[in-house]
């Protein structure tokens, strides 16, 4: 059993601070003889990488992971893969008053009332630095579906920034990779940059919505009753720094739906069983329908800003916080690639799970 | 590994099928020394046991709970605690046409395709039936808390049933337990019975709002950075039947707060921090702050109704599905038990992975 | 986690005490569409149950095996399989002096001290009583298996019982079930029963040597580097009760070969690789040759003896324990088909963790 | 769940090839605030470094172990400690031939069978480079274990080489760490050295057996039934390269004893229950009684010698394997260190799993 681990046969344990020597990802349980490069790798982390656009913190790092093992002759071994991405930017800086002070809306307090000490540099392990790590390992579950289920695509793009919301009428699958917010409409990118720097003006931050899709899962993957695909898919978008709801498919909207208008009527298809919508999200009692498989989180505000916050110190006194530095005023943004990571290993999880059924256990229909 | 299983130390196994022999619950991790005896386990089964009420279905069974081991003297031993509960309404009917068709929003078409079988007798391991085995395991938790912490105290209710929201103005912690829909709020009783009927009558069904509190979980509870306590109650709240989302604290809203708006004020007060609020939904980072732990989840209407729907058989044809028989026009209602359930064995299971440690090494403030 | 559970992908969890009400095993992690009917377990647990030949304990039970979920239409669906076995014969005595006093060789002062309780009837969760359950679940296990790779064999036999051992050059495959000793030798039959029938006047008992072999398990199943073949094999034998040592292939008299004696050479066969003999045990580096794979374990003697034994009471007090009733003078007879029985739960599993795998990823030779 | 891990609270992954870049150890699980430095991990690592003495293989690294996370200001945080060994000495040469052949007795045949691939280049993942990383795990788990249990003393020793065996009345606990071969008798050692060296001219290896103490741990440690003290202890050291057996106690020499012999007698003592021997090693029913925890293992001979051994090529065709380079004549020397560390991240594990317990839960007596 490990805290700092999930998935279940496709194993990831992340380690690491924020401004320790390196932080990383140990991948137990990747398929042998799969393609692997750190090139492959490098890819999302440069997406994930604060200081890329003016959105996102300044703080600039490469982000080089490496590959330590589990990799010979450029292909997997089926041995562990560590990935390593060391912390060139560390820059030295006087930690006294924050060593002192607990940060409201941060795990600085929680953190020394479990542990009874704390890393205060950057945040440590509760950084968002983490999810460097897991865009890694997410990287490799990219590359071992590619090689199990060729097609397979998944996407991530914000549905939602504080007041703003994209408009699904204009909804363009091809326009995400084009923009800084990865929204699916050029058209309001303008807007949502204006909004973000009024924000940034106003020393303050907003929260977001991000939906993730993944097109192409094979119908039968899931394992009830408490390893379905959506328990897993919701544990690991909850594990998330700052996520504070999960929903799949209709999500918490499906409340105020009547059984009859919520209902996805089944017809046949020229492949299989086809669906005439998807309130589902792909999912029904943990296993994956062949439909897309739609899973949608909030991120709450980012608690760093330049507001002062009323807190208190270790020994209890009381103070005024306000967070200077490099800190994104929303990061719905980055927690974009991070969700296509934690999706590309869950989904890569119950692959594997179901292997050697798939053809062979699963029922035919018609 | 078991997907069929959920909890680190307090670890619940549920298993059995909605018209098998019996269901139950094998449940390891018990620490020894806990009184228990059937009678406090009953009271939670008999709180979701069908036909209690003329709002929920009318399947009668007396439910009656039975502990195969792990007791010994009324006490538990530290062993594993078998309960079951016997199947005694099978009634025999002709299973002919369902045998072949996949209802829609049931897990009929995925259980099929999944393991190439299906166990149609009431849905099977798929069936809400399954949640009589979580409630049981919960009974045990909360016995073990009562030894661990006295004073926590954990309560579900309904905030929202189709069209109809509580209004948290008139919010009554003493008048959940008083009416058939745990709903805060006596007054608004008749208002959702009328409701209800009127689904009924129209052969719908409706989805629901069910929230769970804890109360008096100490700070400092919890596991970053993948057994966050919010991860394993989103988890957990997704594992039930029919929930399509979770949040904690602010929830899906936080998207629409400013970081200013959001910011949990910290505090010294007289045993502590305390906070000017709890947008948090007390978890920082994934462990506890000490406030309320606040979580709650969407459940969508029920699939079986009686208004006909699309759907195919087995052999591809077409054909219309009409549910006829015993099932709650709401299943939220059901759900508040379960989820009071799975809350215990998240909070027990975190408060042993802490074992040891609370007051020892957790910080000491002020 | 659980401390009551062992295997990774097929997953048995048992649980029950020598006189409660019941004891059995939650089995998950089966595949689907295997043919199951009590029958097939039954016997199985027939050949272990005690008082079915003069060499073992008096203590007369059906052992009657009940699936209470998991099979539908007798066929396994891939759910939890509950396999449940009543208590039937449990004579009600008085506990008095037992419940104050240790007996030496047991675990009654352990678990005393682990717990600060202990069900003292009949040794509770820590009597031999609890293979029941193992045995039942290598029963489904041995099913699966003969779905997945038709013809591999698992047998156990006793090599050695105190002074007595088999004499090697006389080994009868056939004759094992031919015997009460599972020996292989029928001539050495009368001899063993002499011994024993000596010990058992002399109010004495002895230890013995289990040999399991497992024939036509497939080259290549296992998994480096701590959930080795024979990692998980040696778990499974010392967790069986009384044992105190276990050997893979040579065994511990590997430390007085040389590498020159040691080596298994390899040659190309007519289906693969054979090799000249095989200290190895059939496992190399953790994963199967497609040799035999030779565990060997050695049982202490029954602690309880009618020869009085000096120990304390649970006030300190100094007392003398004889233990009357119902005894084998030596367990090892009945540990055969316990250890078959486990053999079979650790090979279903490392074959289920390589499904897919197998004449996919597995290097062809020659 | 993963294959390269093993503990249940205290948990160690460890990754990494023979001549990758680097292989370490993710531990996780530690409990935070134990003083940690790598100084006191890499006294572990230089006792087991190769090269250290005449008696060991001369390849000559360092080992230096970095610590790149779970440690702030000198002190475990309680987030996962990685520990890094680099692979300075990766000199590079032909693997030509090796690369298309299989050795005897090396995984090398079934890595390739269960893979489809392997990294030849010193055995990859299972060389006995991999125990490096156990050893510095091993480290963290002593630190942990001094400030859980002070006086808590864990010592390895060889007690057998070949033909050679120790004197159990010679024995000399302070002699062990005086001499390279880490026997407990001052007065043997230049007869081994002898021995040894005879063998290296034979062009010949040979076996050994290690056996490894605990003494102070308190009594009541241990989880039955499957997560027993002896059951951990047995898969731990069975998953060491090249251990064919294992035991606890008594040992495989049990088989012969009677029940009479065998019993270890019970005394109250000043400060609890003391036993006239202790034949359990330590253990009862899987949990400690409070006496040594002593198991023992068997190494098979080097299977790495000159002596030319038949053997087969990836093409099926018939070759002869002579292993040249740098190779001990025995690998028990080695295992020492190994061994001593594995049983410090078991007994570390079952310190944890018993938190809060003891003295608690725990039964007085007397």
């Amino acid at each position: 059993m490990s805290m700092n681990s999930f998935g279940h046969l496709f194993r990831v344990t992340t380690w690491g601070e924020s401004h320790g020597p390196a932080l990383g990802a140990t991948v137990d349980g990747c398929p042998p003889n799969v393609p692997l490069e750190p090139e492959m790798l490098q890819q999302w982390l440069d997406k994930r990488r604060p200081g890329q656009n003016k959105n996102t913190t300044q703080r600039n790092e490469p982000d080089a992971v490496k590959i330590l093992s589990g990799v010979f002759d450029g292909m997997t071994t089926g041995t562990p893969v560590q990935l390593m991405i060391e912390n060139t930017d560390q820059r030295s800086k006087d930690y006294g008053e924050i060593s002192q002070t607990f940060r409201p809306g941060h795990a600085d307090i929680t953190y020394f009332q479990k542990y009874g000490n704390r890393d205060y540099r950057g945040g440590g392990r509760s950084s968002a630095r983490e999810t460097a790590a897991r865009v890694a390992a997410g990287g490799v579950a990219r590359e071992a579906i590619k090689a199990l289920v060729p097609g397979l695509e998944i996407k991530g793009y914000m549905t939602q920034m504080g007041a703003l919301e994209i408009d699904r009428s204009r909804f363009d699958w091809d326009a995400i990779e084009q923009n800084d917010f990865w929204i699916p409409d050029a058209g309001a990118v303008q807007e949502w940059e204006d909004y973000l720097q009024a924000l940034r003006k106003a020393h303050d931050s907003v929260g977001a919505v991000v939906e993730v899709v993944a097109r192409g899962v094979p119908a039968g993957i899931g394992a009830p009753v408490y390893g379905k695909l959506d328990t897993d898919l919701a544990a690991a978008m909850m594990s998330i720094n700052a996520v504070k709801g999960v929903e799949i498919g209709e999500g918490m909207n499906a409340a105020r739906l009547k059984g009859s208008e919520n209902a996805d009527e089944i017809f046949m298809g020229a492949k299989g069983p086809e669906y005439s919508s998807n309130h589902a999200g792909g999912i029904l009692g943990g296993i994956s329908t062949g439909q897309d498989v739609v899973v949608r989180f909030a991120v709450k505000p980012t608690s760093s800003i330049l507001t002062p916050r009323k807190s208190i110190r270790k020994d209890g006194s009381a103070t005024e916080v306000i967070t200077k530095g490099r800190h994104d005023p929303c990061v719905g943004i980055r927690a974009v690639p991070v969700a296509e990571a934690m999706m590309a290993c869950v989904i890569l999880d119950h692959l594997l799970l179901h292997r050697g059924q798939i053809g062979e256990n699963q029922g035919r229909i018609g």
